[in-house]
C-alpha cells in the first residue's frame, strides 16, 4: 500500500520537519510513503475562502489517482490506534493501493475537500496546527503498521 | 497560574525535546511553567507494574503541593481547545495557584496517579508515545492561553 500525503507548503518548525522526516523514514519499512509539497498559487492578499478553495483544488488535483481519500477534519470519525490499523487491513482487503490523507493549510480544509474524501477523520477533537497534524498523522500510520504487524513499538 | 509538568525521565527525540522548549517559552509569557524531570528510581529489570508504581509515587510527591492534578489518559475526558481554554478560566476563578499535569512513562500512568488526580483528561483516543504527549500538552497548553487572552494564534 502506498500513503500520499500532500503538504500545502513546507514545514516551516524545523523540529517538526525533523519529525516528520523521522517518522516517514520509520514508515517507509511498511509502505510506500509519497509527502509532496505543493506550491501555493494564491495572492498574500486573498480572502481565507479564497486561499482555502486554491488549496483545496490542489490537494484534490494530487488525490485523484488515489484509490481512497481520507480528510482529517477534527469533527471527523474519531478513532483509537488499533481501530486506525483495522483500517489500513480492510483497504489493504479491498485492493486499495494508495490512500490518500488530505490536511488541510493553516486556514484549515475547505468544504470541497470534505465533499470529495471517502472519509473524514479526527485525531482528535482538539485543535492541531497543520504542521503538528502531519506529524502526528505520520506516527499514527507507524503505530498502526508496527500494530498490524504484532511488532514491539511504544504504549 | 503555575504549571507543574513533572517528565518521568528526560525528553530522547532532539526534535521532540525542541518543539517542547519552544512551546514551554511561548507558556511563559502567560503562566509559569515548571518542567522538573524526575530521575527514576527502579531496577533495569524490573517488572513492568513495578517501574509503573515507582513512576507513580515520584509523579504524586512532585504534585503533592498543586491545588489540582490532571491526569493525561486516553480514556480520560475529551475536550476540544476552547473547552481547555475554559478549565483554565475555570481553575483560575477558583483561586488554584498551581495545576500539575501528570504523564506517564513509556509503560503509561499508574492506576494509583489516576485515582488521586481531581480529572483524567484525554488528549485524544490514540494513543501518543509519552514523548509526543508532553509537545501536544504543551501547545494545547499555549492555544488555550491564547484562546482565553483574545489572542491569534493558529487555527
Amino acid at each position: 500500500m502506498k500513503f500520499l500525503i500532500p503538504f500545502v507548503g513546507k514545514t516551516k518548525e524545523s523540529y517538526l520537519d525533523a519529525g516528520i522526516r523521522d517518522y516517514a523514514g520509520r514508515l517507509g519499512r511498511f509502505a510506500e510513503v509519497d509527502l509532496p509539497v505543493l506550491r501555493e498559487r494564491h495572492g498574500r492578499k486573498d480572502a481565507d475562502e479564497v486561499v482555502k478553495a486554491a488549496e483545496a483544488a490542489l490537494l484534490l488535483e494530487q488525490a485523484a489517482s488515489a484509490g481512497f481519500r481520507v480528510a482529517l477534519d477534527p469533527g471527523g470519525k474519531s478513532s483509537d490506534s488499533e481501530e486506525l490499523a483495522g483500517l489500513l487491513t480492510q483497504w489493504e482487503r479491498q485492493g486499495i493501493g494508495t490512500v490518500c490523507f488530505l490536511i488541510g493549510g493553516h486556514l484549515g480544509l475547505h468544504r470541497s475537500v470534505l465533499d470529495r474524501a471517502e472519509l473524514a477523520l479526527s485525531l482528535s477533537r482538539l485543535t492541531f496546527t497543520h504542521e503538528m497534524t502531519r506529524l502526528i498523522l505520520l506516527e499514527q500510520l507507524y503505530r498502526a503498521c508496527t500494530i498490524k504487524a504484532g511488532h514491539k513499538y511504544h504504549k
